[in-house]
């Protein structure tokens, strides 16, 4: 693909995203808010299926596995101990002609900027843009507890999820009375005082992170470090994301984050270039080791059977939902030729969103072939029996073909055909998105057709 | 119950709470923050299955209902027309003496202030507190984006998750292609700042919201407001709550928030008394209305049979759903004499939590009746295949009896022993939580049975 038409599949997807009320730019009737996206009837299930799918396959099926649910803001020691309140920042520089503040790790940012001044439109047209030297700028928000605004009752939103887990590992070992290896699971949003905008929910100022920290005895980090790798693979394989769309990065030393010993990126083909939508990391004994110094708390894990004390080590995967959510509506995005009769088609190209079954965030459309009464209220009735079970749709506007496309559009599996010969045969068309294939089903076993349907 | 009672009993579920993993203290290792708390391995899938049962009442099953999902930050001017900047404050006074600061609508807590002072232990023995006038204090967490903290950049944490439903009221219904009356809901976080402390999860600074904003033509209100109390009612019914234990208070006019024509809250009796888990305000247009002379946008609706254009009426439900949670685990705490052989008791009182099969965190407890390998390999399996469906937990420690007085404890309804018999018979003996009656079942019938049971 040519560049410019990369450009243009991020622009259709951004727009079908907001038109079919999948993301909404954030607070748009006051001119919006920097990285800051709402999502609507269409994206919160989309990315309530993600959330919920990722649940069962790290917390439900696994008998090592327990979850969490801590809050956003935490004692300030937290970030302290975390090395957040040091090492947690952008560097950046300042445009000494009109002041704006860019991050100086941006190299494209920067160099866009200069050629602004330089352009014959630019207000001081012609001007070399100076820089002034990087500096560090913590991207923790900050806030204030109490009644007052002093220096005492300051606070952060959480920078990342992963302090409950570190925290409560001794609250979480003991209760749920667990022996290493094994791992606590959280999903929850995070901040970042992100000045770099673009690119729709890939950077938010807060953003929603499923992450586990998974605790082994030292010394069999490195080995558990690969098995989550590949878990993480399994997991994209599971969301119906492309191979060939992913790759895994490993992160060079000199670019470790301060609390890792080996770090490996997952990588989408996002339109606007390869980037990160996963990451997993070997955290050590950093976290622990810190609170335990801060706290004086005993965060040590004692070993029944040895008698051996010792702080265990921490395998960190993470994935960023949001960013996720954006890689599967692009993975699942497909154009084709108009696939039905001149008389229905809308465009010459129609476009389908491919997601998988479990991911649709509508898995039934229930549509009645007509608005005649005699279709209407059998529709009703399967609509409320279906919507016991699946997310529903129910549509009686424009012509059958129209309303498949709009289906197609938001990528519901199947459609439920309520027509004329349904009162005689008590049976409905059930059309398959992918296949166009048409079965007749008899209403009395819908509910069974599509149980079977949905977990093959 | 004498007043002693109640207060044993919450400390009771607190403890409980505390050591099985339901809500641990916030921050606990760096001495806790107020009003802060975290849930723990059980603690999240209780609360998990009361949001999606929410989820599933309010906008899977009915079709007059969508979702959205926004963010805590919002433009700040959002907060200048919903009025909170002006109105959600609570009245402090400060005591002269030692400058704390304490709400001067808390009688209780300002009289048991007084006493301190005049106690013989107190510092300063046997004075007489003054108060400064009351002033507003507003509730609204502050924050600062971008890269200066001056004026321009200040923003705030949501005081209320509605905010969003409003905003992007116009966005929703036109992808959304709804017709009045229809809903928008949300689950999510709001903030506020809080210096009253006690009672647990109460109270929090950071607490989760369920509600949604229903929006009707003006004058269909007064009835669609019946219609949702009925409804909220019904869902306190599904989750298991004991009707007793629940009240509806009609807000008297001179209590009603700034935005509200009628309020009916619903309170729970907790056992430091009763107190509201949930709300039903009707908002009337105060909101869109506001929005639309604070931005100009166009919020109102048009009817396309009549041409007619208005600003829909709005009535909204809210949950506490953390609230909501404690009312769970109290109305479902039972004590009872011993239920099986001394040999297996515990203590002379065993504690059941009476949770819906829906709620409850674990589904099925795997048990082998002995550690012998050829009792743990087919627990094993039975134990992968039932994850597949459910939350389960598998035990092999300690003496059966002991191990069903663990799974009592959480709620656990269903325990799986598997015994000698089990390799000649291929079955294994369920035991009901409630009934105690044990069945015998064949390990290729599980699923099915258990799909029957969680159904049922």
């Amino acid at each position: 693909m040519l560049m410019k038409e990369k450009i243009d599949l991020m622009d259709k997807i951004i727009s079908l995203a907001k038109r079919r009320g999948f993301i909404f730019p954030g607070s748009e009737i006051y001119g919006g808010l920097a990285n800051s996206y709402d999502y609507g009837p269409l994206g919160v299930e989309l990315f309530r299926n993600i959330s919920n799918l990722w649940w069962k396959k790290i917390v439900q099926e696994r008998s090592d596995m327990v979850g969490v649910r801590g809050p956003i803001i935490m004692n300030p020691k937290v970030w302290e101990a975390s090395g957040h309140i040091s090492n947690f920042s952008d560097p950046l520089v300042e445009c000494k002609i009109c002041h704006i503040r860019l991050r100086a790790d941006k190299p494209d940012e920067i160099h866009a900027h200069e050629e602004t001044h330089k352009g014959k439109n630019s207000l001081p047209a012609g001007r070399q843009v100076e820089w002034t030297d990087p500096k560090n700028f913590n991207l923790l928000f900050k806030t204030f507890i109490g009644t007052t605004e002093d220096n005492k009752s300051t606070v952060y939103l959480r920078g990342e999820t992963a302090q409950t887990m570190f925290i409560d590992f001794k609250l979480v070992q003991e209760s749920a009375r667990r022996k290493l290896p094994f791992g606590i699971a959280q999903i929850g949003r995070s901040f970042r005082n992100e000045i770099t905008t673009g690119n729709s929910i890939f950077r938010m100022k807060e953003f929603t992170i499923a992450e586990l920290e998974y605790f082994v005895k030292p010394g069999d980090d490195d080995r558990v470090f690969k098995e989550w790798l590949k878990f993480q693979q399994e997991f994209f394989a599971a969301l119906g994301l492309k191979k060939e769309n992913i790759k895994t990065v490993e992160l060079p030393k000199d670019e470790l984050a301060h609390y890792s010993k080996r770090t490996v990126d997952t990588y989408y083909k996002f339109p606007f270039g390869w980037d990160e939508m996963a990451g997993l990391a070997n955290r050590t004994d950093y976290d622990l080791k810190n609170h335990i110094e801060l706290s004086g708390a005993n965060l040590k894990y004692k070993d029944d059977a040895s008698g051996e004390e010792f702080i265990p080590f921490v395998v960190e995967p993470t994935f960023g939902l949001d960013r996720i959510m954006l890689a599967v509506l692009i993975d699942a995005y497909t154009e084709s030729e108009a696939r039905s009769g001149k008389d229905d088609a809308v465009h010459e190209t129609e476009v389908t969103l491919r997601l998988s079954k479990e991911l649709a965030p509508i898995k039934i459309a229930v549509l009645p072939l007509s608005r005649k009464e005699q279709l209407i209220a059998p529709a009703q009735d399967i609509l409320k029996t279906l919507q016991q079970h699946w997310m529903c749709q129910y549509d009686e506007t424009a012509s059958i073909g129209k309303r498949y496309r709009r289906q197609d559009e938001i990528g519901t599996p199947f459609c439920v055909t309520v027509d004329f010969e349904t009162a005689s045969d008590q049976s409905v068309t059930i059309r398959d998105r992918d296949t166009m294939k048409q079965d007749r089903v008899k209403i009395a076993d819908l509910v069974n057709y599509f149980g079977e349907k949905m977990s093959s």
